[in-house]
């Protein structure tokens, strides 16, 4: 299914004529543009800049040419794609379930624009709910204290992931944490959900630590993973207000309705390109 | 003190071309956009769009010559101005005070760019406070029940709009309905704040109402003004939990604070000429 | 599975000594309490209270006879029921089955304590979510024109709130306006939801009627259901913040998230005796 | 000017009879409650309690006295007073004067029950708002690196306290560290604001570090003072959502809205006894 809407984005040192040289393309190609946005970092001089259009043609490596043609002397790196070539997510998941069926919800009743093409867990819980929505469901398990049995089931990932033409990883309460080595050969393409207001309450146990130090409101934090833990460039971020009579698990049940909604924000507005890196910091055209 | 920052808006009908049609002038005249913003309303077909940008000029009119070159045969509506030629709001108020406090707070510790050249009342109450910040303050009653009165009033009313140059009202809290002749005269440049979340609890007493109707989240709306009352189109709203144990008084009380905030961001948008009118609804450029 | 934790309720004219006669009488059941709330209404002169108890009797109308002996003479209206003696709730649906898949995620998931036994919708759409959670589902269609067919559907309602000893309805987006017998007989018993800030809004297409308001903030509704259609007492509400370039559809979508949430915490509310009526409002002990 | 309406405050272990015993000595003063909250928290077995009631005398220790009688096998802490002996407040500010002003300007008009005998600063920048207000102003300067001059400042400050006989102190943006003494011995009675969502950005320049993290909500904490910087237990905290445009000045400047509201809202609690040290938490009876 061919179409002749497309999303670009596009990164380069900031310098005059950017706009103008894309626009011209666009006019060249008899664009229409529906949305376009864009931003420059004053501090570090980065320009960054999202455009979704429709063109003259279908045809991707057309449209790819005559933007790069024109925007050459600035060397930006581009993304290009139609809008409906969607991006191909693997879910993964431990026990706790609330993230995918939610993502799946909304996936197969069009709010995110995404094919989940398979989802990976290192337990079997959720196998069931992969088949209601008929997603090949992989158990990888990860032994925890044997030797080389993480080391297996990322491998076994990274096999997934070539094999399912995987574009990006998204850990929906995915209790283990990536190797370093994952995390720089997968670089702005893991989303991880955390269930705090980063950077409060990193690590284990979020809800209890809040609980202990007595917070007035809880969160969940959509982040890309790096391999400092609960430190990689933050997308979205939400709270809700809790009471002083309300126990750790009070807390966590609470948490699961914001850690649902803040994840799915992030998985949409990244599926639609809207998130772009900007050092440790992310740029979201919503 | 001049200057070769600009803020532009422009509204026309849509069209290819439009933003290589202005970023070609701004490439003329060696510009640097720090900011723009554009939005297509796809129902109506209107396009709209403001941008901030530095040219290699202080002089406005060779500006606006350049930009009107450019984009003539898209017949726009164009405002253009200096970033610091500041809009003059006059003020008017009855005897709440706190929306004029908060707005004269801000405006003088430079949170709000604007310029704040006369204050009017039909009470005597607020004096005291334009006294502090060395405005003029214009007692202008209104009778009520006294034929004339009213009439007498805005009539005033639009002498010291004249004498002072003012380009826009912002009613913070003023009690009295302006006539219809006086809204036309003023569309788009007349900003009220309602004591309720628009459009539920129109007219007098919405806390009162609101209490009646046992909401469980009261706001504020801050919008234009147009001769049909609390009708005009929206600019900026939000809202606060309340419980039952809380009376009407509280709920002004309470009420009051998001009064103060939505009203101070209203104002602060629109001096940085980032709302833009579109029918009945408002395009906002935050 | 009897159980020594209770929770009462209780209402009558306010007066000195209702709260020293119910510590009194917990305290002749070797009361342990766990939660306690009040409130009294100045205005109308209403008490009311709800009370989480442990006592040394799992025997329910031994305690009742307890309260009711201590309380005789303030004229109480008690209820009474031990923690485990969950509400049974009957969950009406038309097409749309975000509401209902929500509620019946958080019902298995512990989240609310209550039980459904059985599912009614004028459509078949939701049958499958019927099955995945082995509830009955019962297709009781309402042929629009065609006359008696809204109330033979209305009887079959009863037949079944009968049949399976239902305490009260929630209205998951069921579409269809209940009759003011049926509001009547149930009064108190039915919660809706409805799509919007109420009172803006009220009756059909409240996402096109607010995109066309211009409104900053969307909301839903979680209220009881009155004949007097979208005007009965509010549970609970909220908002979020939508922007001026979506859409009614984009509305739509983000209304849904809101919906669900405010459902889910109006239901688990009510299923565990925290809402009380007072008047048109309600008192909620949260 | 004397009354009969009293505020009470408790907390004691848990046990069976304390609401009974409180209920019974209220009784026999022929009280009538208004607003009565509770707590147990069950992991640290200490229950709370505020009461606020109209009892038949104007005289405190007459209500005390029987009070303690009732309670007394129960080891209590307790806290009484009449209704309008309202709580003695001294501000601390530095150079921002924004929370200044804006507590000020809720005592004067109602807001907040509390007199605000004196202000101390280590500048002079907000005398001026002190003498609109007609309240002394005292200014305690700390010179850095001066040996001693801390100490005196806050010998000073203990003088101030003592002179005016003051009950707790609020540091409105009072850029000082108290020494350890000083925490310890107003253990309980200094409220601070910092202007971040503590834990998170602790210490110095906190926008700053929010955003370099990237965060995407901003908030502020309000939490009584302990030797532990910005450890101490937590009263109130908001956000408020931030885009990536928006520089760390604009966080500053968006963060002082949430500031002043924050401080607001936990002053006015701690004005009417409403909040309880609960070990490192509070508990808020709002």
């Amino acid at each position: 299914m061919s179409s002749n809407r497309f999303i670009l984005t596009l990164r380069c040192p900031d310098a005059r004529g950017i706009i103008h040289a894309i626009s011209g393309a666009l006019l060249e190609l008899e664009g229409n543009v529906f949305e376009q946005a864009q931003y420059t970092n004053e501090s570090t001089g980065v320009f960054v800049m999202r455009t979704r259009f429709e063109a003259n043609t279908t045809d991707v490596e057309v449209v790819r040419a005559r933007l790069e043609a024109a925007t050459a002397h600035f060397s930006p790196t581009i993304t290009l794609r139609t809008e409906n070539d969607l991006p191909r997510i693997l879910i993964m998941v431990s026990q706790y379930d609330h993230c995918l069926v939610d993502l799946l919800y909304r996936q197969s009743h069009g709010e995110i624009a995404m094919d989940v093409p398979v989802i990976v867990s290192n337990h079997e819980a959720c196998r069931v709910i992969a088949e209601q929505y008929d997603i090949p469901f992989m158990y990888v398990p990860v032994a925890s204290g044997v030797e080389g049995s993480k080391a297996a089931a990322e491998s076994r990932v990274r096999e997934i992931i070539e094999e399912y033409r995987i574009d990006a990883v998204v850990l929906a309460r995915y209790m283990q944490i990536l190797s370093d080595d994952l995390c720089r050969d997968l670089e702005g393409r893991v989303i991880n959900i955390h269930h705090s207001f980063l950077p409060g309450f990193k690590g284990a146990r979020p809800y209890h630590q809040a609980y202990d130090r007595g917070v007035k409101l809880i969160g969940a934090t959509a982040h890309f993973v790096t391999a400092d833990l609960d430190e990689g460039p933050i997308i979205e971020q939400d709270v809700e207000r809790v009471e002083h009579h309300q126990t750790a698990e009070d807390l966590a049940q609470i948490g699961r309705d914001v850690e649902r909604v803040v994840l799915a924000r992030a998985v949409k507005l990244f599926a639609e390109d809207r998130v772009l890196l900007d050092g440790q910091r992310t740029v979201v055209f919503s």
